[in-house]
């Protein structure tokens, strides 16, 4: 059995070039006890997965060179040495670009394909999903009433921060990059406003949209729009660090906050987070997010991708902003 | 009776220069019912009142132009028309960079001078002490055991913050300018550590005094220090942001710390704080750090300059750092 591999070749500076990997055709080795093998159907693709190539110190250890390069995945279970997942069990874990994944199960989890698109548990259901919850409730520790800023809000995350913060009787204002994704924020997603970073002020518009300030802005971009969002913030507002897209693939300095003392003038807290330190709340919170799926007060859109071959071009497009919705690689 | 003041003229940009301020002789008005005449003593100089001088938003509003320059003082009552005030007290407050202070006693308070000399109620008793006490404790959250770093150690603050974090059982670094300020921390005021930033690669030797990285970090300073601590923290960590004076007489951008991130890869806060906010407490945190006076645990040192017409060339050393302790200009 034939497994295609994405493999990590390079550590890239600035943005990822095409011979940044290679792709391998291996062979699928034979199952030890205890170990089951996985069919991908779908791989998840996030802006997190650009700091992983990185050889930095991070929150967790940095794709090796040599090795497939990681990403969440989902899939079906087609050979199996393992007695809690049996063949046809559709799981869901760290399975990285490849065709099959041979595991022992460690951080796998299975999923109910019937109760909600395979694409769902990467993304809403998922890490992404997660990610949302526990960074707007958990560390952004929102009240009705609350205005709420977030960035990247057409995004994975910040689609669904935005969304919980509506459920919970926020104000929420998003950031996202052209009139598409604006208009798919107030008149799908029902936020209350949205910026266009590329076409508008944000400055000017986020006064416009919160005259008396913000009180919990969620992070995922950096740059200058943090410190546009600093220079509003209300007393004791709380910044939530998820990501800072617009770092990524910077080849100098990232660019830190210049307006950071903002912190001070407004007694404001910047808490930095990491979906993994919840992960014993993960059942719960999809349990809840499910029931807000089902009554339609959460909305998912996947932009899915097909083939490994195009993971490249694919990737891209997480920092070009040339995607809508949760960026999905089909592989099956 | 004549009054020296010094009078706020223009808003400078950078070093303050000689003729940011003049000097005014005027005549004290006759007291009106409710008011009361404060003959200074001490004026205390403080590095945010370079942040007052700016017009700026802010946790207080700037300091107009042609009005007395802002500054903490103590002085003695010497004629009164408010019943609380009588002639003779002892009584400290916002009586700015003048010889003689017209006050209706609002946020003025007597202070016992039999207790503690002047010098202490406007340094570690006074505003200094509290930004300490409130920054380490509340905001800073030390327990036994923590690794607290502490830049700006040498100064009025830092140095309270560093022997109140000893007093707690924490292990702790000071950063200071030159050898011996370092050598006064290390050997006068019990810190475990001092590194020199004048004369060391910061970078370097905190990594030698912290292997394990730090649980708190104080920072008065900003700039690239802020930057080397992120760099260090341990998970979980604290950063209180008490000020930035490496960034007060900046002519362009605040340098904004880039390694901000840092916060995300060890779940970190960074807040902001203003001892204002605190008030309420002073009472009681001045009677536990005036118990740890008495039994030597909290000591403090001062650097008295004599005469208004010298605040500007005393002002300064503030930012240069030539001076051993809390600056303070004697007045009468």
């Amino acid at each position: 059995m034939t497994n295609k591999q994405l493999i990590l070749r390079k550590r890239p500076v600035g943005l990822p070039e095409a011979d940044t990997w290679s792709l391998e055709e291996t062979t699928v080795p034979e199952l030890e006890e205890g170990q089951f093998l996985v069919r991908h159907h779908y791989i998840s693709l996030d802006p997190a997965m650009r700091g992983w190539m990185n050889a930095t110190r991070s929150y967790i250890p940095p794709i090796e060179l040599g090795d497939v390069m990681r990403a969440g995945s989902i899939g079906e279970v087609v050979s199996s040495k393992n007695e809690k997942f049996q063949v046809g069990d559709v799981v869901s874990g760290w399975g990285g670009v490849q065709d099959y994944c041979l595991t022992d199960g460690a951080n796998w989890y299975k999923v109910d394909a019937s109760l909600a698109p395979m694409t769902a548990y990467i993304g809403t259901l998922g890490m992404p999903g997660m990610t949302a919850y526990f960074g707007i409730l958990e560390v952004g520790q929102i009240k009705e009433g609350d205005v709420v800023l977030v960035s990247g809000a057409a995004g994975a995350v910040g689609s669904v921060v935005g969304q919980i913060a509506k459920i919970k009787g926020c104000t929420v204002v998003g950031i996202a990059g052209g009139p598409e994704k604006c208009q798919y924020l107030t008149e799908e997603l029902g936020f209350d406003a949205a910026i266009d970073y590329k076409n508008e002020n944000v400055a000017v518009a986020l006064k416009q949209h919160c005259p008396k300030g913000i009180d919990v802005y969620f992070d995922n971009v950096g740059g200058d729009i943090l410190d546009i969002a600093l220079a509003r913030l209300r007393m004791h507002a709380r910044v939530v660090i998820c990501g800072a897209i617009s770092q990524y693939n910077n080849t100098g300095k990232i660019q830190g906050p210049s307006n950071y003392l903002s912190l001070l003038v407004s007694r404001a807290t910047m808490q930095g987070m990491v979906v993994m330190d919840y992960a014993k709340g993960y059942g719960k919170a999809a349990m809840e997010m499910g029931q807000w799926m089902m009554q339609g007060k959460l909305k998912s859109k996947e932009d899915v991708y097909e083939g490994i071959e195009n993971f490249h071009d694919t990737f891209l497009r997480l920092f070009s902003g040339e995607k809508k919705g949760k960026l999905v690689l089909k592989v099956i």
